[in-house]
């Protein structure tokens, strides 16, 4: 069984539905310790991390752990967030500022509610979580279709970034028994149905596409204005990150992108 | 008014119904200070130490606190918990262990309902954090009518006094609105957030971006089995009605294909 698995590795408690937690560009060692050490407290190990400033391992980090040593033995570092969320369907920016994007913006509690119904379904979940000082640019925000606000007073909202990981983690794992028999609460929150033989699509399924839409737009001279492209960009994408898009609507959008442009839909091989 | 007050002396947001955070013989200042950042977080102020081993007051305490220093300066030192709590009528006594007394044990969601049900019938509540080590002595624990456990992860669930005054007095700051006229649900159910100047798209709107998208792909061949086309129509307009549009959306995505198509913007005049 995964929980004694988890076990023998040092993480006890463990649970295999949990979110994964992605440092972006997370400056100090020791905060990437004590990040640790809240998601083990809340019972999560799958931490990324996303070019962190000072190398890794870090000795700092395994200090600053309180002995949450299992959750950085196996931690994994990517260059880029996009490397890092490849393989997850839905993704939360945590972020205390307000963005001129528009996405649907949660609480902790909202959020650990919908991840719980997310792997339910067969989703995987990952949350963001932005640089100390400067937090996650508006492009690795872009790559979410959620944000996660946490609601402190507003006179004085900033939070660690360990304290940010725990408060979330918290909520995950407070709610982590609620709603297994009476599932259908989740739809009530206006959650989409997916049909039968679909799937929420991959971030990387979802990346491709850009790709291919970007290119198509590039070479139709669509961004006049240099300038404004990746502002443009970022207001796309965003648009069709909210349409949670499963994988048949990121097949169709590929076509609709080739017919509009008369070409060969060879991305999709 | 009192919120006025407190924003005089540095301590906007706070507000005057929450708990006493009472900090049982502190060894580190920086502990303190953490503390006190975590409460104004949360929107609590009322901190009091009871015999704090380095004295008080703590320059450790000032530099950790990430400029919360309203808080303490206000902070009040007693040399016993019983004077420290003397005020008070419901006392809450935190512990990650088991004890074995025979209290009512709640979760800090349960016990943040209580007190501000405890507030609106005119109650004082107050919450007592043994020391880093050792915690709360059994006398001590004895002084509080109610024990308040944080269910973490069994395997790994020691959390320092910041990180546990954080998730105590989020919790009750969560709840702050609950039993009231139920202002909160913005965040019981998450909320979208549109750029100011942006607004919704009009249905009619966006049925003529429809109109505009399908006439592009009927152009392009795009519907090649003729008895889908229904099917997939409604499925790509669906998927566009998921991104819950603005009017911005509604013009970038017009401009998209008819730059796609390399058709003059003709529609939008």
């Amino acid at each position: 069984m995964a929980g004694t698995d988890h076990a023998k590795r040092g993480l006890t408690g463990v649970r295999d539905d949990g979110p994964a937690i992605i440092l972006v560009g997370p400056q100090l060692g020791e905060n990437i310790g004590t990040a640790a050490r809240a998601m083990l407290n809340c019972g999560l190990a799958d931490l990324r991390l996303v070019a962190p400033r000072d190398g890794w391992p870090s000795e700092a980090a395994y200090t600053a752990s309180s002995g949450a040593h299992a959750v950085l033995d196996q931690t994994r570092v990517f260059e880029r967030v996009e490397d890092a969320v490849a393989d997850l369907q839905e993704i939360y920016a945590t972020t205390a500022r307000t963005r001129d994007m528009v996405k649907d913006v949660v609480t902790p509690e909202r959020a650990a509610r919908d991840i719980h119904a997310a792997h339910r379904r067969g989703s995987r979940c990952g949350l963001l979580f932005g640089r100390e000082r400067t937090g996650l640019t508006n492009d690795e925000v872009a790559l979410a279709g959620t944000l996660l606000e946490v609601p402190l007073n507003p006179g004085f909202s900033s939070l660690n970034l360990a304290q940010a990981v725990l408060l979330i983690g918290y909520a995950w794992y407070a709610a982590r028994d609620q709603g297994g028999a009476g599932a259908n609460t989740d739809w009530d929150h206006g959650h989409r149905r997916i049909d039968a033989g679909h799937r929420r699509a991959r971030a990387e399924e979802i990346q491709t596409f850009f790709d291919h839409l970007e290119r198509a737009l590039d070479g139709a001279g669509f961004f006049k204005t240099p300038q404004l492209r990746p502002t443009m960009v970022r207001n796309l994408r965003n648009l069709f990150h909210r349409a949670q898009l499963t994988d048949q609507d990121v097949r169709t959008l590929h076509g609709v992108v080739t017919a509009l442009t008369g070409r060969r839909m060879d991305q999709l091989g």
